[in-house]
């Protein structure tokens, strides 16, 4: 597990020799079993644009996202998450990192793209997700109806909605976290800046990021075991009150609530549950790391709760729900 | 004009004797020579929600207004303003302010009613401005679809653009400040908490209220000596983060800002035209003025301008335009 | 009872025949055993303005108070409030609320006046709570070193703490709320704008105000039938952000929060303990009443509970704790 | 020049072979000829806190920084710039940035630390300022006074002035932009983000970053051809609110502002004098850049004046002044 501690007991170097071939998260597929009131979600309330759709899909962007899609909604039977994209920085940086993977073992296919983008390695990590690493992708220009005045800007403001800006984190369930991590850390690259452990010492937690902003994938331990379900994923918004505003937008749409705005640190957060049944996140706040050698955070559980800022409870349905809902199986 | 200045040489007591049988500003009609265009700013941008319409009206109300219509567009071959409502707080109360009018040599006529409210006493102001006085008011219920979980809400967030909760003051050129604010104050009630004087002691602006809020009905010196004349009608929001984001929108929206944001006080305005042509300010912040004698605070030209918060320059425009445009007649 | 639902059976009408002659709330006195502790948590957490003490009081101000005090703090064996101030609209309306005060049977004195304050009719309300009321009060000067460049604001920005703006309103535990609250609505002229109506009928809950403001003056029933104990007292700030903020100083200092922010229409709270053990509000963002005549909404604790906006569930203690406590006594 | 155009003729690609060896901009020194007022501002203003000083020196942090100090105060005979700190990623990434800035005919020498950082390489860019490179550094400790519970914060909140985060980027002027910013892209490894051309296709404005922040190392050009000025530098706050909050106190403290909060993109800005005289900026609300290989956005002079936001408009001292003021020489 110590591989997973990118600190750990050699000294204060939190990169992993892989750092910088990944470049962010990508994007997210969500399963859902009623796909037209998910999108409508995600458009009416969340305020991200429809950029594409069939069928049994639905591609979804926020205003800020500079590749064309951040969000696939996939028509299915359960809620959950059909695959994570992950972007590197550039072909040689996916082959290696394709190298690295099939080095640890983990067998993978290439397809020829997606949605957006070119062609992608998926493979299943340890935790049971599947996952994409891709280089090719296209730079989204936006109809000229949709175009703001400021050149550095891709959408207008004012749609309807909490007009989420782009997607901005995964949180996966994993039987084994550590695993999980190791991989992460190993063969992607990604840095572990905080870490829960458990009160016999294994790792429940695991926040990892793969450039400045403080965790883009996270695995958190799946209280049922299960593979590859999801607890949440996470879309930006700019300010603390365009999270206030959120939960108004939410409660008036009929989007339940499962935790009221709370802090850690100085990120900021809302949880609620899209139509389909999977948990969203809607975050601002949080501080860049700038340290290009962060030294692990390691919470105990105890620390952990202690530690979300407002002393804020959490339902029983934080911990035991993910999608898809493997409850009373 | 002494008249006009609450405290005067006769001390502290800002309030009139006819204090308290105005209500508030009830509702502002707006002329505009692009009805369907003004009407698509103050829904798509401003937010406001349509009540009704007819060939040549289209009736608004902001989210929170309790009265049915806080805003009328008329169709008109010129910008400007139709007339304004003032809501008395009792039926007495109306009849006291009629015949305090009326005394003041003020000709006036009864309307049967108008859109959303009953009886009016229709009479023209000293500086030519339209102004109704009534009682009878229809309270607005929400459809159903419109209708948010909490019963102290009257709408949904999350519509499109700046969701302004409501009609807040209006701002009112005229030749003669003094005589405009003399009965405002005398005949209405209205307390007069600031004045402006210029270099010569004459009343060059005047910002009245009927309540707790600092200004409703603003009156300033017409450049052009004109009659009737709008400045400005302006809308509240909540925060000053929903101004700034009001003025993306905006500028997302081709807008045009005539003023960015900028604060007196703990006030805090944008100001921008509607196609029609009127100026129109969102605002936010103001204090209360609790205390029941508020002490008109006197300010010279070069004190307003020095008090206007950030060092905000105002472009000439601020000084020289309004509605009707009367420059170069 | 029914004396006290302002519309009751007799139509719409909110106003009290008494309404107008109470201009707000002016100040409270709040009892507490840790003197020093308490002054220091109001100064360096809330960033009140100390004004003046002696051996056993200290007097407070927030920066926008027009008033001297809007605080005074009392050394005493116990927490509690030691009474609260309202400020009439007129030497008039004294004398007229001091007959009614008599008239409902009620003894109280005269007292020669107060810190920053004139003579005050001093009586004991049905809820066992001490009451002042009084007309003739010190306007504020900021000492020049303070004074902020806008002659509209009192105080500079920037200070420690919260920097609250100014005493917002009280929350009273009363064995008999309808008692209070007729006796608010008959003899001072509060408007009752919310009440809560318990399961067998009973008034569980009254929100009364004096002016556009939606609540000045609250009675909850006291759990322990008790007389003269305190909720809370709340302070105003401008923004959410600033409750947010004010949230994350109430934990770097220590301060602990038993409530963190939450809304109810569009109300925004943040409640927690001062040294002493009363409990503080920090509030901001309720939508003024403008309505001159407004229907008083009558909730079921159920609605109610429902209607606090996020669905944010309440500890127990905000049901038994108030001050002085009385549990296991 | 095209070398300093991170995609130029070479394609889409923004970064530069030598990306990744600079981690940030890690401090800056300021010159002043006002040390103790200028100590004053940046402490009781800005909110700085202060970490050691000697004689001729005042070392200052913000909050948020993990390093022990971002900006440094230096009495000298005029305002200006002493230098600037750059982190490398690793010692090897040290020698390797050594090695390209003599590569490119620069000399340089080797000190053997400084405050809160180890060795150092130190040399004069194109543009005449001090810049140093260094690895070793001292992670800070926050006093047990002054830690918050949660141990993802370094510091307290509610202390007094604009309580900023962090040093955030610094603004250089340059008689040659182009040769300032093909140094910083080719042997600094910086993406240049943003540049603007002027009107004859010379860069005027180049607007590098090291990391995922937009702008961290600006050279704009100098209108007086003088070599090492400053234009300003830059402190983070969290939100929008924040800036505004600043604007506030800025005023109330009599720190002058030149130009009032307004935004590029999503970038919210407010600027001011420190009583030294050197420009300071209060700034939050940059996107980050995700992009690995992010396509330089050209933009020329007109263009950047329309991409201002709200169309503010810029007093002349924004094109005219930087420190040392050379004006009238």
């Amino acid at each position: 597990m110590s591989a997973a501690r990118s600190p750990g007991p050699d000294g204060p170097s939190g990169r992993s020799p892989s750092f910088g071939d990944i470049a962010h998260l990508g994007h997210v597929e969500l399963l859902t079993p009623e796909l037209e009131a998910s999108a409508r979600c995600f458009t009416a309330v969340l305020g991200l644009r429809e950029v594409g759709r069939d069928a049994t899909h639905v591609y979804l962007r926020g205003e800020s996202e500079y590749e064309r899609a951040g969000l696939t909604l996939t028509a299915a039977g359960r809620a959950g998450i059909g695959h994570l994209g992950l972007r590197t920085t550039s072909g040689e940086a996916l082959a290696r990192r394709v190298e690295a993977v099939t080095a640890a073992g983990i067998a993978g296919e290439w397809l020829p793209g997606g949605f957006g983008h070119g062609p992608a390695f998926r493979f299943t990590g340890p935790g049971g997700h599947p996952t994409e690493l891709y280089w090719e992708t296209e730079r989204y220009v936006s109809p000229e109806a949709d175009r703001p005045p400021a050149k550095d800007r891709l959408g207008r403001r004012g749609t309807a909605g909490v007009d989420v800006r782009r997607l901005d984190h995964v949180n996966l369930l994993a039987a084994d976290v550590a695993a999980a991590a190791t991989l992460a850390w190993s063969a992607l690259g990604a840095t572990l800046l905080d870490e829960i452990v458990d009160d016999v010492g294994v790792m429940a937690g695991a926040f990892t990021t793969f450039g400045q902003r403080p965790l883009e994938l996270v695995y958190t331990r799946d209280p049922y075991g299960a593979a590859g379900r999801l607890h949440h994923v996470a879309f930006w918004v700019d300010t603390r009150e365009e999270v206030l505003r959120a939960a108004d937008i939410f409660v008036d749409h009929g989007i339940q609530i499962e935790v009221a705005q709370h802090t850690i640190g100085r990120s900021f957060f809302l949880y609620g549950f899209e139509p389909g049944g999977n948990r969203i996140e809607i975050t601002t706040g949080a501080d860049l790391v700038l340290d290009p050698a962060p030294v692990t955070r390691t919470w105990t559980a105890a620390e952990r709760r202690q530690g979300v800022g407002w002393g804020t409870t959490f339902p029983a349905s934080w911990g035991a729900y993910g999608t898809p809902d493997v409850r009373g199986e």
